[in-house]
């Protein structure tokens, strides 16, 4: 273990060689990028019996630490881990890149030609949990966009995600690029992420993956910015002119598709128009799913659910659970969507032209749907081919973040000796 | 004066105020808003003569304490000022409402259409020094853009921005908006600052517009995102297959247009193969215009100049003063760029294809140019219409930000019914 003040100075070494790297990547071809995500599956592919060994030190410490089945589950590198990894590598490979996109070329009065061109925001500092291959999820697309990437992982995964590393710095040298264009922090004192999130000169953002703590935690100490999600807490609004078969499937999917996922609906607000026709129907469908029913006292005489309290409104289950709560109006929905939602996901369902246009514009949430599952809130679903997380900020990416998130936009100008009058 | 305690806590009801008042202005039409602007474009035009009263009582206050002449010209609401405020508001009012254009719509696998809608921030906090003006022209680009402004101008100038704000809020009530749509904040109380910095609840971006000094202490103490620009160290790259007339003007323009501004040349880089042609003609040309040339010793063997020191390459002198350095290829420019520019604007001059190309790919600055003067980074010259500031940041906002700047895109989708399988 380091100590403070070398810890200080391994990740300004850290910072500085990444900082170097990145110019490199920003300069690098496309073929050139892709042949290092090639090189890394085969060496992943190559080293399964490496990384079968290095896991099981990570998975000995953990039952010696007594960590839960689920975080074991986690942490450990299955063979089908390692085939999901390599086929990730080669479907980002296989993604178009982003950099260097020039767009909105335009002249101007004055002559000089305008556009803007896409390019990698630099150095992007990832820090994650258990899951070992983020590490590679991470790393891929923090190359394909261009940028240098400084990856962070649990102490618990420390041993897993140094095999993984050696097999990424191996892919990098093979495509002649500098191995600090990912680099794997070695230490696993927790100091390493104060300064991690504290270097702007050398980090350019920081996406942090993780439990909820972990991240209001770095959101708060950061001086760099921070590509963040925090909850999903996701609503599904059922209108008082919705089709009630699509409403059901709606509300359905939204809830019980899967549960421990940040676009599952966590709340169902009806219509009271339509409430004593869809409620009872939905409430069957759930209870035969087990999911289990809170709601308010207009609900309650509806169908049989235990009471929803303020704090339900507040809180994302992730769980077989719902909170459900009949309105007067779309008004009294859209209230109580700026009131309680994360500005994750919302749908409405209705049939009804000018309350969908209204939801639309009105919902400031990073997704807003008509007649749709909130379960499509997804980069895969989006068609970004990729997807580093979900932002729930409205600065810079906002909603499914893929490869154009780690990209910023520069402005080109192109003259003929053109100066200024 | 307010105590810390009510600082803080009328600061939350600003923030409230704004808050809900954003929300009506995500909703109100183009045409209300551009009533709005025009409306306060008519009521400082029935108030100049009170203008001018409260305005007189900065002034007598700044000459009692002592203000330099230069602060109490910025200070003044002459006519002009006014004219030019009225001016602003019209052409704000003209420009494109950015809000609910929507982008990308295509059909996905699943059957969903998804796109982006562009939506307002939200609630902008713009924190500036003396000049009162700039009181209009950020409410009117955060009302443009559908975003509630909470102004906090400089203390000296509390009379004058009072006496604007009441024009603000009558042109507001005219539109039937909120008048917490624009909020001057009332006190000068330093601890409204650091509030105003850290309510993350309540407002969504912080736009400093000031002295370096400023800037930088709202960036370190915000916990809500700042789009800021801090220096402009812009430099000129006359390359070895430079046109050298076209180098000459640019050259000659980037540095002495105007002095005082974000994209004047500070540095130029002159490769060694065309130094002793461009030179000596630029220096005399630099020394009718009164510039003062400090240079590379290189550069003192062919014309005369005082020695550059390595603080000279880190300095935005804002003044008739420019360094100089002869290199020896696109490399070592492109190096000197990298580690001294503040990534404002850079231009290289070439009739060199290749050379040029990799310019523009490998300088990483909010704008890079080929053949034309670092003058022309300007929002109007890159035809945004309008310019809230000129950003050297690469997260959101890079180079002159304007309307679009202020707003962000959330997703939208589109379905019939659709679930996900």
């Amino acid at each position: 273990m380091l100590d403070k003040v070398s810890v200080k100075e391994y990740m300004a070494q850290v910072g500085r060689a990444a900082r170097e790297a990145s110019r490199v990547l920003a300069a690098s071809s496309t073929g050139v990028k892709n042949e290092a995500l090639l090189a890394m599956a085969r060496e992943l592919d190559a080293s399964r019996e490496h990384l079968a060994r290095e896991n099981e030190k990570d998975l000995a410490a953990g039952r010696d630490n007594g960590l839960d089945a689920a975080l074991l589950d986690r942490l450990a590198l299955k063979p089908q881990t390692i085939d999901g990894m390599i086929e990730g590598l080669r479907q980002v490979a296989a993604l178009p890149d982003p950099c260097g996109e020039i767009t909105d070329m335009s002249y101007r009065p004055s002559g000089i030609q305008v556009g803007k061109m896409r390019v990698p925001l630099g150095v992007v500092g990832i820090i994650y949990e258990s899951r070992p291959n983020v590490t590679i999820d991470a790393a891929s697309l923090c190359l394909k966009s261009g940028n240098a990437a400084i990856l962070r992982g649990g102490s618990e995964a420390i041993h897993s995600n140094r095999a993984i590393a050696e097999c990424i710095e191996r892919g990098l040298t093979a495509a002649g690029l500098p191995v600090s264009a990912v680099q794997v922090i070695q230490t696993t004192d927790r100091a390493a992420v104060g300064e991690l999130i504290t270097m702007p000169e050398w980090v350019d953002v920081i996406v942090p993956r993780g439990g909820k703590g972990l991240i209001e935690r770095i959101s708060r100490e950061a001086s760099v910015p921070v590509i963040k999600h925090l909850d999903g807490i996701c609503h599904v609004y059922i209108d008082a002119k919705a089709d009630l078969d699509k409403a059901f499937a709606i509300a359905l999917n939204a809830k019980t598709h899967r549960y421990g996922v940040c676009n599952a609906m966590e709340t169902l607000l009806v219509d009271e128009a339509v409430a004593a026709q869809i409620l009872p129907r939905l409430a069957d469908a759930y209870r035969a799913e087990g999911v289990e029913l809170r709601g308010c006292d207009k609900t309650r005489c509806l169908i049989e659910a235990s009471e929803a309290t303020e704090e339900d409104w507040q809180t994302e289950y992730l769980a077989p659970v719902l909170s459900i709560r009949i309105v007067a109006s779309l008004d009294e929905a859209i209230e109580h969507i700026a009131r309680y939602s994360s500005q994750h996901t919302e749908s409405i369902v209705t049939e009804d032209f000018t309350r969908g246009r209204r939801f639309l514009t009105e919902v400031d949430s990073a997704s807003v749907m008509i007649n749709a599952s909130t379960r499509f809130a997804d980069g895969f679903e989006y068609g970004l081919g990729a997807e580093i997380g979900i932002s729930t900020d409205k600065i810079h990416a906002r909603g499914p973040v893929g490869l154009e998130g780690l990209t910023s936009q520069k402005w080109i100008v192109l003259g003929d000796g053109h100066i200024r009058h």
